[in-house]
């Protein structure tokens, strides 16, 4: 059976990058930019003032300057200072031909339209002209999921329809004969579907469209041909079917729809009869049924392949904690992903576990913001250090 | 001058909680629980098989068990156990009468419709009826902002229209002549509007509507009325002429407009001239013009206030690092948060400097992910562990 980082590195290496598409700046935010955004001007355009206070020249001799004007930002005004002069200037405003200081105005003494001359220091004041970048330059790396920060700099440079990656389209199926609809009371040995709604939302976290989601009967071919022909989708998951039993409908599904299956099986806790397969571009996941599965898998697999098809870093980021508990479960011969509470005290992570039941308790699960990584066949001690990744996905 | 906690617990003390409204559980990810959310059964509803194996009597002294039906998740036939017999069962499916014990599928001996008997562990199996969850518990407690995870866990409990504080309603005004639309190429003395990019973007990411925004003219008054008839707001926020110069309007516009000011100045670097107003129930704030002002205020006052109105905890969540540069400024009477990057490197967090010439430059800060504290006049040397706060926030 393969290893998480063997399956991890399997997944990666079968995920094509998404196709391209320009979109208005106001819906770029987290997109990830596929070209190198360039400076269209010099930033700032022009020397400007980086206070409220005087303009003047700095090697004027004059004891007092005559106020010959005031200059606001973005004032078209033309004032050109000569020796013995100076202008009032507000902070952004352009520096005026012939100045090449700005005294600020809180070391200012200035009466009946006079200012006492006093320059020291005064070049310092002055924003200079391609500063911050120059007309040509790299402002944001191709590559780079877009913040906000990255969106202002952008518009700074007139980058107002950027090139970035299209949004994946995933189908989504939750089957099983026992699911029913949230909102009904479940009957005799029904249950409600978690799965659908949790798909849902880790999908939205990660900027992708649900292009289709339903539930299904254990049997999964009825209806399914019309939603294929009506999606074109990149990902296809699959909740419930993904084991071996007599039931598990996931794989022949998916090699009756032409699916190849690249691995069925992994040696990961909870999660093992994980199923990853690929029909050309399109891949497809069949994810063992119980909810917390789901959220490891989607943490360790589909989050990070959703970032690859983007164009951006999928590498799983670990950091390092203290266990703080002695509930941690171990010495399994699968590596094992634990929902855990991570914690920043004292100048460390703090590990502690949430009141998980099982892999199918969810409510147990819905408390932490973290997966600890529990290595195979060791237990975990307080104290020991040990690694884990946010369950939201995050530096 | 205010100190940022001062000015901190100020802004609180004048946040009002926001009103409630009922959702559709596929639109509430991210929004703010406002009543505990119960469970309205057991979870699970009964004892069911956590394994694909058989149902048998764990006490069951035959050798050799007749299997006499097979129970799939979901299936409605009632079976009972007798001593002598098992059943095939399927993960999540319901124990049936008489059997206490499921032996695993991978241990099993089956032929000819018989399993040899080898109960041991068997109870282990078995998931119990409550063991998650007693009808009427807290599954997810007042006051969290709902996760992926939640989700599922409102999902599974029937609460399909959860009752979560209403989206706050931001209006926001950026203020100056000199500004031109990122898709003008500025000519002259203008520059480009990224605030208004920058503001609209932060305010996605902490999931407030901006119900308005614009460009106005230095000179707020025009056509503002109108603005304040049409939108209900709950936070006003104003860039640009915060400041005390001649032409900084945002003070007496606001004063104008029966706002009382709480606040106008505070001992921070960038940030120094913010402003903090109220009118009943509604809050305002005229930020400094310049970006990283806006990022940094954002990240210390509005972010925070917006959890607060939500009803969520809204401190500041300080993390520590080990500085790695000779770069950060310091030594400024004024407290300083400055745009970094912090990257977990072998077991700590490194906080290095980028590229930001002035607080004007949000090119350089682009590339940031938290914001460093600076102590007033205490310089920061290299390896000096220093606090920082995620820019995006975070746990």
């Amino acid at each position: 059976m393969k290893t998480v980082a063997e399956a991890f590195a399997l997944v990666l290496e079968h995920a094509p990058l998404l196709g391209t598409e320009r979109v208005d700046l106001s819906r770029a935010l987290d997109r990830v930019l596929r070209e190198e955004a360039l400076a269209d001007l010099d930033l700032p355009p022009f020397d400007c003032s980086a206070m409220d206070g005087y303009a003047l020249k700095s090697d004027d001799p004059n004891e007092w300057l005559k106020i010959v004007g005031e200059i606001q930002a973005g004032s078209r005004e033309e004032i050109e200072i000569q020796p013995g002069q100076c202008a009032r200037i507000f902070t952004g405003a352009k520096i005026p031909t012939g100045a090449d200081g700005v005294l600020m105005q809180e070391d200012a003494e200035a009466s009946e339209g006079r200012l006492r001359n006093s320059a020291s220091g005064a070049a310092a004041h002055i924003r200079r002209r391609g500063e911050n970048c120059r007309r040509g330059d790299i402002v944001v790396p191709k590559g780079r999921q877009l913040r906000a920060l990255d969106m202002a700099a952008l518009a700074s440079c007139g980058i107002t329809q950027p090139l970035v990656s299209r949004r994946p389209q995933v189908v989504h199926f939750a089957t099983g004969n026992e699911l029913v609809d949230p909102k009904e009371f479940p009957e005799g040995s029904q249950i409600r579907d978690c799965n659908s709604i949790l798909i849902a939302s880790l999908l939205a976290e990660q900027g992708a469209d649900l292009a289709h989601q339903s539930r299904l009967p254990d049997e999964l071919e009825a209806g399914v041909k019309s939603i294929f022909a009506k999606h074109d989708f990149d990902l296809l998951l699959i909740s419930g079917g993904a084991s071996v039993g007599d039931y598990d409908y996931a794989r022949p599904f998916l090699e009756n729809a032409g699916f190849n299956v690249v691995f069925h099986g992994i040696n990961l806790r909870p999660g093992k009869p994980l199923l990853f397969a690929t029909r050309g571009r399109q891949l497809a996941f069949g994810l063992p049924g119980n909810p917390v599965s789901h959220a490891v898998i989607f943490r360790l697999f589909l989050a990070p392949l959703l970032a690859a098809l983007a164009g951006t870093d999928p590498s799983h980021k670990f950091l390092q904690g203290v266990v703080d508990s002695s509930e941690f479960r171990g010495s399994n011969p699968r590596e094992a992903f634990w929902p855990c509470l991570a914690l920043w005290e004292n100048g460390a992570y703090r590990l502690r576990p949430v009141k998980i039941q099982s892999s199918g308790d969810i409510l147990g699960a819905a408390g932490a913001n973290a997966l600890l990584r529990i290595p195979p066949a060791r237990p975990l001690k307080p104290n020991d250090l040990a690694d884990f990744l946010w369950l939201k996905s995050r530096d």
